[in-house]
């Protein structure tokens, strides 16, 4: 396990059958409810330990309450203990009330089994010098973007200046504070990390709920900055999917994404 | 809840405290395993008695092991009742043993919200009958084809002759027997029901078993036969996504899903 302040945020602690104690850490939310990847990661961390294997392969989060600061407890149960792969369940409890629940399997990403079909491309990214960094305030861009660090693609951030792209789509590098290396874990949290697609679009500007995100990982990132893109293609039925993709510094796709949300009542 | 040979092949019985039992048919199967979207179906029927809402509305579900013709009990908890949705998890089991679990959201797609963003469009499939029937044997194509009604563009059939089109695309008409309508929970039989995609590649042609499905439904399909896509860009790390995408006569996508499964071992 890695160390630093993304692994302290997420660190959980045994309590014993099956079950362990966290803190939802402050600063770490958007408008004052914990952000999803943040929360994914804690549960993941639980389900590591319970399943006793180094790396999410895939897992799946449906959020049910807003996350504040303070004591959670995560109840685990093991599903399947397999060879290649454990899975397993979580439950993410604040004062007995359920904010997340979630099913992944378990594996050892430690060995790369190579492409052998590759129809895509890490996003055109310049470097992380000449993106727009995003700094938090305490309001928008929430406290959140203090905990990480996201430089957007130059024509994705249009929006903050009310200059959209027009397309529903934000690229740009992710990494974590004070030279942490992004474990599998963390890729989570990337994959929840930055501005919805939407904000580039016609649509209203606002915060669009998650009300399932799936995470699938391929592999483990070598160290540096991660390009990532989020693109929606589908806001139909009062939903909305966003669909990420995050590339290591070798151009390895690491890890794929997608979340179902709820398209902002106007 | 509609009738027909899906609706029975799906039925499930309550049997008390949140369970139900239910019946793996003989011939849904792929080289003698219940297909997973078949599964998946029954998982779903409980979870929407469960939780008294009529449609999923994300639905995953890991797959443990093998289903086999005959007595299944489901066991259900329903995590959160909330206004507009409801979540519940369900575990299948066969002699005790864990097939399948699931973790669901449900609510009621009955209105059609409309749609604000649609960046992509149903797959250009010639009329039904200048498509391919599948047509099932006890062996290749498998007897589950006999199950569903599956007309497959022609280009992409090709893999039966060894003529694959060498894209990762599978598109074609699905439709229920007896003319049996398609109600959402056939939509996730309907995302698991078209061969690989990887048979039009020059990967080895071998099932490619799923380790996660994950489905999204929009709305409630009208009827009519639906026009189904299936795509991989990835085939990286011992894994392959296949993306999903279903459409109703009316133009309207209905369902999306993205499944993690396996690369065969050569």
């Amino acid at each position: 396990m890695t160390t630093g302040p993304f692994a302290a945020a997420t660190a959980v602690a045994p309590t014993g059958a099956g079950t362990f104690s966290a803190e939802i850490l402050p600063g770490w939310d958007i408008a004052g409810n914990a952000n999803g990847g943040y929360l994914l990661s804690i549960a993941a961390r639980a389900l590591l330990d319970a399943t006793g294997r180094p790396d999410p392969v895939t897992i799946t989060g449906h959020y049910l309450a807003p996350g504040k600061p303070g004591a959670v407890e995560i109840a685990t149960d093991v599903v399947k203990e397999g060879k290649r792969f454990a899975t397993g369940r979580a439950s993410l409890m604040a004062n007995g009330r359920p904010l997340l629940t979630v099913l992944g399997t378990f594996g050892d990403l430690d060995e790369d089994h190579g492409a052998l079909l590759v129809d895509g491309y890490p996003p055109d990214l310049p470097p992380v010098d000449e993106c727009v960094h995003v700094a938090a305030t305490d309001t928008f861009p929430p406290p959140f973007m203090g905990k990480v660090e996201l430089h957007l693609h130059p024509d994705d951030v249009g929006f903050a200046e009310g200059e959209r792209s027009g397309i529903a789509r934000v690229r740009g590098w992710f990494q974590l504070l004070q030279g942490e290396s992004t474990d599998t874990v963390a890729l989570l949290c990337a994959l929840d990390a930055f501005p919805p697609t939407i904000f580039n679009t016609n649509l209203p500007v606002a915060w669009t709920p998650t009300v399932e995100l799936t995470c699938h990982l391929r592999t483990r990132p070598v160290p540096g900055p991660l390009r990532c893109q989020f693109t929606t293609r589908f806001v139909t039925g009062g939903f909305l999917e966003e669909d990420g993709e995050v590339w290591d510094v070798d151009g390895r796709l690491v890890a794929q994404s997608r979340q179902l949300a709820l398209v902002p009542r106007a």
